[in-house]
């Protein structure tokens, strides 16, 4: 377990209209006024568990070791869901159970989970039905961030306890191909999918130049091409290729594939090698 | 009067596709470098002083004793309207008087209103006819959380000569009803009134899980249940309950009512309990 | 050359739904922790240099002196473009040379032009295709912070070998008129062009309150008034004035002018003092 940082990182779908994420940083301010906050996503689709997932696996390690990243996409508040905290290898994990951290943390390898069951820690008792944002991740993520150990926060539980990551995010692996679905859609249009791009090139035995064929579950099928880069594609042509962030991607260059093929979040795919 | 906490929030409808927030965070790094920003919320509707309000009123008091809140939704730019500044029992409000800060000052308690009169203190003079958040109100914020008093910043005022709060922040309660309005709607499609669930449950003398009627200015009405909290519906039901930050809020349980009514942010509304 | 001061603002077309903007600030925060990051603008339209050279043209000087602005639109990445940081008079640049820096970096006074070519300082080796902004561009901006010298982080070259600003920024003055662009169209729906007031002024030879007419490319034309400020037209009435962050500007007040005549960002506009 590393020292925490003193960094904060907070993910949601409450959007930038209403004043919530304002008060997570209200909340983290009066907790551990020399905690730095920077905000990764807060414009994930309501309740889409997968696309925080992503988020949360696509930057978690672009920030410095111990920083506390704090994922509220929550369809379960109030409800019986636990809140957790993770301790990984490098990092720190706050969210509710629902599988939205697992895709990370499982990447950095899980060293201790907690059921967040203090209620010494939280910041309002009771805590309200509807926020707990602000009444428990929040506040325990500060707590975390001021050096706070996991152990005081909350219950270990083990890892088989907990709920699995979502089934969006998945990649199945077959002789020469892979199955996979659009866990985000980029703001140029480019898909990102749930496979990282090494698990496609070990499944598909694929070469860089290489033809694939896509097939999505409406029966369309699209030819592209398999590139490093993005970039490296001609204006116009369709590329498969390695996403910056690790994952395989589809896009098409100086275009946007999402408007031209109709292709969404949670749409599945087949991406496999022609020979 | 509490000393400042050398925090600063930020709400203005200056959105997020123009530089003008970022050039407030440039002018006030520029006068108190070790004050700490944060946003709240930028994307208020342009020129909307009950829903600036509205988010003023739920988030203040997150936020560390001694937080300076700025306020920049300013219809009234280059008229006569004075640049005030409020400090509170533990906060300080800086903005236009147009009756933007009145709901959360008063909430907090008011212990001195200057008119900021004193030119010495802003960014630039003459001050420019359109841009004020830059000019008066975010060097006057970066002025107080440095520890400059108020007193030196402008001349007093009483609370009664200042313009009062906007007309769609008020709560008219009857016997067995409140009359009130939406001041905002947030992302997930629930609506805030103007109203507390306190002011509420004093008004319609109304228990836990009793039946209501919101009647609409348009003569619909709608049938729903008041309850503690909105995540206790059931999916589809129609719910009045106990928002998390203090007012009385209206939602379908996994819907947007918003979308399902048509009700809308400035709407007239009765809310009655049925007996 | 200016001590730098720890601040850095960035600028991109990452918009807000996707990870990019977060990890920048997890790169810079990496290198250089006691950095303060402040963001201008990241919902440049993608691939709008001259939207970008805007946006800091209008508001590099109101941050402290020393600072580091980062803009990353950058339509040629993983091409042979060059990766540049600029030294001037007061600030530093940083970014793609595609033009994008220059309006700024020309206002204040170019003192030294380096070509990013030292790879030991870019944060990941190879870079990928098309993510320099985390690769290349991020930590160059937090070494720059942190006090490294540009003579350290890559090769002088001079102004001349540069892309020059882009073309939408230019101003062309005329005997009593000007050729512009509209660069950017902001939230209230006023029009920003490419020439400053002063420019407008000069060419022009026009005083307060004189008329003018405005000649769009498609050869509608439109009547309005020349005033100091926005904030002094009737409710209704078209207006040419000094905008608050130098440039020349055309609005309706209390209206959106890009609504009423469909005026938009590039569209070209002869500005005429009517004689």
């Amino acid at each position: 377990m590393k020292k925490p940082s003193g960094y904060i990182t907070l993910t949601t779908d409450y959007g930038i209209k209403d004043p919530y994420v304002g008060i997570l940083k209200g909340v983290i301010s009066t907790i551990a006024p020399s905690a730095i906050i920077i905000d990764l996503v807060h414009e994930v689709e309501p309740f889409d568990i997968a696309g925080a997932s992503y988020i949360l696996a696509a930057s978690y390690k672009e920030f410095p070791e111990g920083t506390v990243h704090v994922a509220v996409v929550d369809p379960g508040v109030g409800s019986s869901r636990k809140p957790i905290a993770i301790a990984t290898r490098n990092y720190y994990f706050v969210g509710p159970d629902n599988g939205v951290l697992l895709p990370a943390a499982k990447r950095d390898g899980i060293e201790l989970v907690v059921n967040l069951d203090r209620e010494e820690y939280y910041y309002r008792k009771p805590v309200s039905g509807t926020f707990h944002g602000r009444d428990i991740f929040a506040p325990i993520a500060a707590h975390i961030a001021r050096g706070t150990p996991l152990e005081r926060l909350g219950t270990p539980i083990s890892v088989e306890e907990l709920v699995g990551s979502p089934i969006e995010f998945v990649c199945i692996k077959d002789r020469g191909r892979v199955k996979t679905r659009v866990i985000h859609v980029d703001r140029f249009g480019n898909l990102i999918t749930s496979c990282t791009y090494e698990e496609f090139e070990k499944a598909a035995g694929i070469a860089m130049g290489s033809r694939v064929t896509i097939r999505a579950r409406s029966g369309e099928s699209y030819r592209a091409i398999y590139k490093e880069s993005f970039s490296l594609a001609r204006p116009g042509e369709m590329v498969v290729y390695r996403g910056s962030l690790g994952f395989l991607e589809v896009g098409v260059y100086m275009g946007s594939l999402s408007r031209l093929t109709g292709l969404k979040r949670g749409d599945e795919l087949t991406i496999e090698a022609i020979v």
